[in-house]
């Protein structure tokens, strides 16, 4: 095995992770295609992350973090700051774990992401995405109400807890008799793909890890050029409503920047693109977030012919009017 | 393990399929839910085989039934009747085996199907379902090419193969240290729901095998209750296009009346209910037909409070347009 002793997070912290959330989290599946092997050429592995408890990975960092808070800390509950697939994943591991949980969400946020994360018991507070501060008022909550703030992805057993996705990768590859050469994950604030890499890289060293977001907040495949934390620079807007995060995290960079091998992009038309294939062909439902890194690598910008390659599938919480404008438009 | 060598499949015949299948079929997982645990009150395990290569269960018995045909045989190509699934995968199996495919459809069967169809590189051989009998059609494409005929579920391969759904069933129930109650599957002429049953019975005796279709084509549901193949009395259309065969087969029921304990039906509002509740909660596809078992138990047809109960979700072939309307209606 690699070793990650010198990390923020370590192999070590995901397999006591993956004890923490084996009665909850689902252990979900890695699929085989024949028809995305025939049109990339490579055999490609899916990690549906959609069919994860909340439908995105993030239920396996929150309960992580959630479960660690001490019992003479649970009465003042958790707070979050999240676009959606975080607030459902702490407001479902609040429930399970008997706490209370308040969320604060933009209010631009898909309208089945506010309403899953209210029905898993959560109380959701507004706030305006280009004028207020979400952290700040997470904070304020936090301290009125002596509230845990989870961080959605600047901690390190929530890295950790996202880490389990890239166990389960490493362990299903072995029991298929593969190894793979490439591991694609989305990137927004960097936890999911930093948990993977350090699960990844300590069981099968010789897999690179790629990073994969939308073409207007690349700032993970312009940073890990650039060998520092650097924001995206470009003004646009993307469909990928979970991806909106502007700079790497600081733990999850110091983990990327050692591990991963670099960052590819996708256009909102090759997301949507991805999105259709896997409605037509895969019969799984995935949101444009999603569906980025499996966009990248049918759009042609990952050399992936005659490899092994793992696509994670990070979530899969959308709209049915903006998925119906998806599936329709292919 | 039960006694199943005097029925026309017997579990050794299923165990030799799932040797036969082993490289081709993707072995579909078998996935726990805490969304459906809650609505329902049971122990939830799907099986979805929308996940199978060609988006049904259809591949695996078809694949079974072709590669059994003798090399001299082979050169014949051959054929099939179907509205779309089993049209695909016996398309998909003579490819796989380089064998020429002529498939009989009927002119209104789903457009995907038809074209997914033609991309095995099958030949399409349209007719009209209300004016042509499909099964003649076939036959004399049989005699004129000397293809042999695939048929759709009265054959002992066929069945054979689509048992091994029942045999991963109950193999990975057994992992989970779980003994399922309940096992319900869709039926139209009864292949898969015959061969789950053969194959379960014999692993897991105590397990009550339920067959679920459309309230207009409630054939299975009356020839259970009756003792004897009954037609399905209704005139009724269903937005359930898999499932629409007219009376049980003749293999199948032999096996289907001793191993079934009875048939449930749903109607075509509960079944765009259960393709919604797909969409939102398990970020499956499901076509109309592969969630009738799902709706049945939603719309509380089916007494599974506190049981373990296994829902086999047999295909997500379907349209965009049809999908867009069924998630948007609810």
């Amino acid at each position: 095995m690699m070793d990650t002793t010198d990390l923020p997070v370590t192999a070590a912290d995901i397999d006591e992770a993956a004890g923490v959330l084996a009665p909850f989290a689902v252990r979900t599946p890695l699929l085989s295609s024949p028809a995305l092997d025939a049109l990339t050429g490579a055999r490609v592995l899916l990690k549906p992350e959609m069919l994860q408890r909340t439908g995105s990975f993030k239920f396996r960092g929150a309960f992580n973090k959630v479960s660690s808070i001490p019992p003479a800390a649970r009465g003042g509950g958790v707070v979050a700051f999240s676009s959606g697939n975080h607030a459902q994943g702490v407001a479902a591991s609040a429930q399970l774990l008997n706490m209370r949980a308040t969320i604060v969400m933009p209010a631009d946020a898909p309208l089945s992401k506010r309403e899953r994360t209210k029905g898993y018991g959560a109380e959701v507070v507004l706030y305006d995405r280009l004028r207020e501060d979400r952290e700040a008022i997470a904070r304020e909550i936090a301290v009125s109400r002596g509230a845990t703030l989870v961080p959605p992805y600047d901690d390190p057993r929530v890295i950790a807890g996202q880490g389990t996705v890239g166990r389960e990768i490493a362990e299903d590859c072995a029991a298929l008799g593969l190894a793979p050469d490439l591991v694609v994950a989305p990137v927004s604030g960097g936890g999911l793909i930093a948990g993977i890499a350090v699960a990844v890289k300590a069981r099968c060293p010789q897999a690179s890890i790629i990073s994969a977001e939308p073409e207007a907040f690349n700032d993970h495949a312009r940073s890990l050029a650039a060998g520092r934390r650097e924001p995206h620079r470009a003004e646009g807007s993307t469909i990928c409503d979970a991806l909106m995060a502007s700079i790497p995290g600081q733990l999850t960079f110091a983990i990327n920047q050692r591990l991963l091998s670099h960052g590819v992009t996708a256009s909102d038309a090759e997301v949507a693109r991805a999105v259709a294939v896997l409605f037509r062909e895969l019969k799984l439902v995935a949101e444009p977030g999603g569906a980025v890194a499996l966009a990248a690598l049918l759009a042609g910008r990952i050399d992936a012919r005659d490899k092994t390659i793992v696509i994670v599938l990070s979530g899969g919480n959308v709209d049915a009017d903006m998925y119906a404008r998806l599936i329709l438009a292919e």
